[in-house]
């Protein structure tokens, strides 16, 4: 299995605390260490980093958690392989451009409706004929998220729809995901849209036999802010002393970060829409 | 105008030298200073680097001199913006997803039939039905690169042809660019497909007005080995000492790197197609 880490900000946010105490998952204090990978958008751009090493290892994670790359949305991921083997085509996220618009997929789970990674999955109104994206590695999570925006393209043709039919069309793709395969499914995913936006979707459990949990927890920080502890490293942040009074950021990841109030575990099936913190 | 740089090798090769010299012309030795970016194809996989920073001062660039990724092909760009803002979207090299294969273009020029990019192009079959790639930026790069893109999806629904079919069909695109507006267009571009193999095409010029010439220039490198000393910084590098026999490296630029025998500047309108080296 592996680890999600999602930020959405209200103002342009560095992320590197919140990345220091990830990334030491990623070999250290976890044993996510098939890879790890983040995307970050700017602008319409996006700025897109991968690795085969462990992220406690990997000079390029170092690097990104020292370069103050600011943004109101990214996504990070460390692997730990379960299905495909260890190659950058396999290395989350994934990202297309779908109308124009840079999009981004990170997942933590097994989907067995995806478990056959040569057979196309056609979710909404996809059929043979409107299959425009294609997976280039071998996980589960990068044929999901083709069919998801496959799906996407085929049900909105003029393009992007508001962000309200989004979510009600994600959560819709969702449901047909799990659907008669409820109880081996774990399915946890941020999908980035664009600058803004970000989805977050839970469907947790537990894999036969083991007795790690995986699902999706999040924080919202805003005006007061107080300070936090990283629990994978000792350090300490004031975020009073970082913010301005009209910040607002959004932290979504597999298990909390920091000693703080506020973590929230997402309840199964549901699917937050961030925008802009 | 830009620049560019592109390896393709018989064997995994580490291009640190090349980058040397080439990040140099981003704002030290030349005023490629908009921005630069690289695309490294690992396996399937693509590693992709982008900063708007100049690629003399980024910490990125900085990075991936010294990191050593090996690769058997991989493109990257200085740019001098003429067209679209300093932005991280604009950065070449763009990249997208065609047959489950990552394809990634870098261009040097101006291209009159792409300087409206609000305005879709069709190229070769294509239909305002069959537009799936969509550029995110303002470059009239991007608009070709997804023309181009969107050409080869609707000439070959079936997915990849033999290479001496693709390189066929993408010398009548080029030709298709070009007509009618031969004098007033600059078109080098480098064009990655998949991890072997990279399409390098010349259509040179020098803008109105200015003394620069923008072309392409190629040497293969291959056994007897000898030494080469970059043009943009004091480094000499002998390749017999840290090659194989069997190692063969192509090095496309728009201006030769290094003092060295070999360099040959392309023919107006040729493609070339380097694959393994």
């Amino acid at each position: 299995m592996c680890q999600l880490l999602g930020m959405n900000c209200a103002a342009p946010t560095d992320f590197s605390f919140s990345l220091k105490g990830f990334c030491r998952r990623g070999g250290e204090t976890d044993k996510h260490s098939h890879g790890w990978g983040a995307t970050i958008y700017e602008g319409r751009g996006l700025r897109c980093f991968h690795d085969t090493l462990p992220a406690c290892q990997s000079p390029i994670a170092e690097l990104i958690q020292n370069y103050p790359i600011r943004t109101y949305n990214m996504l990070a991921h460390i692997r730990y392989a379960t299905q495909g083997e260890v190659s950058l085509e396999n290395v989350h996220p994934f990202t297309r451009e779908l109308w124009g618009i840079n999009w981004s997929f990170a997942h933590n789970g097994d989907m067995p409706l995806f478990a056959n990674t040569d057979q196309d999955i056609f979710l909404g109104k996809t059929t043979s004929d409107t299959v425009h994206f294609n997976a280039v590695g071998d996980t589960d999570s990068e044929a999901a998220f083709c069919a998801i925006l496959n799906a996407l393209k085929a049900e909105f043709p003029e393009g992007l729809p508001t962000l309200s039919v989004l979510h009600e069309f994600l959560n819709h793709i969702c449901d047909e995901i799990i659907a008669g395969r409820s109880e081996d499914t774990i399915f946890n995913f941020l999908l980035g849209c664009g600058q803004y936006t970000l989805f977050a979707y839970s469907w947790p459990g537990a894999r036969s036999g083991s007795t790690v949990w995986n699902g999706l927890h999040y924080i919202v920080r805003e005006p007061p802010f107080s300070t936090a502890r990283l629990l994978d490293v000792d350090y300490t942040i004031d975020f009073s002393a970082v913010t301005q009074p009209n910040d607002r950021v959004a932290v979504i990841t597999t298990k909390p970060l920091t000693e703080e109030a506020g973590w929230t575990e997402m309840k199964r099936g549901e699917l937050l829409m961030f925008d802009k913190g």
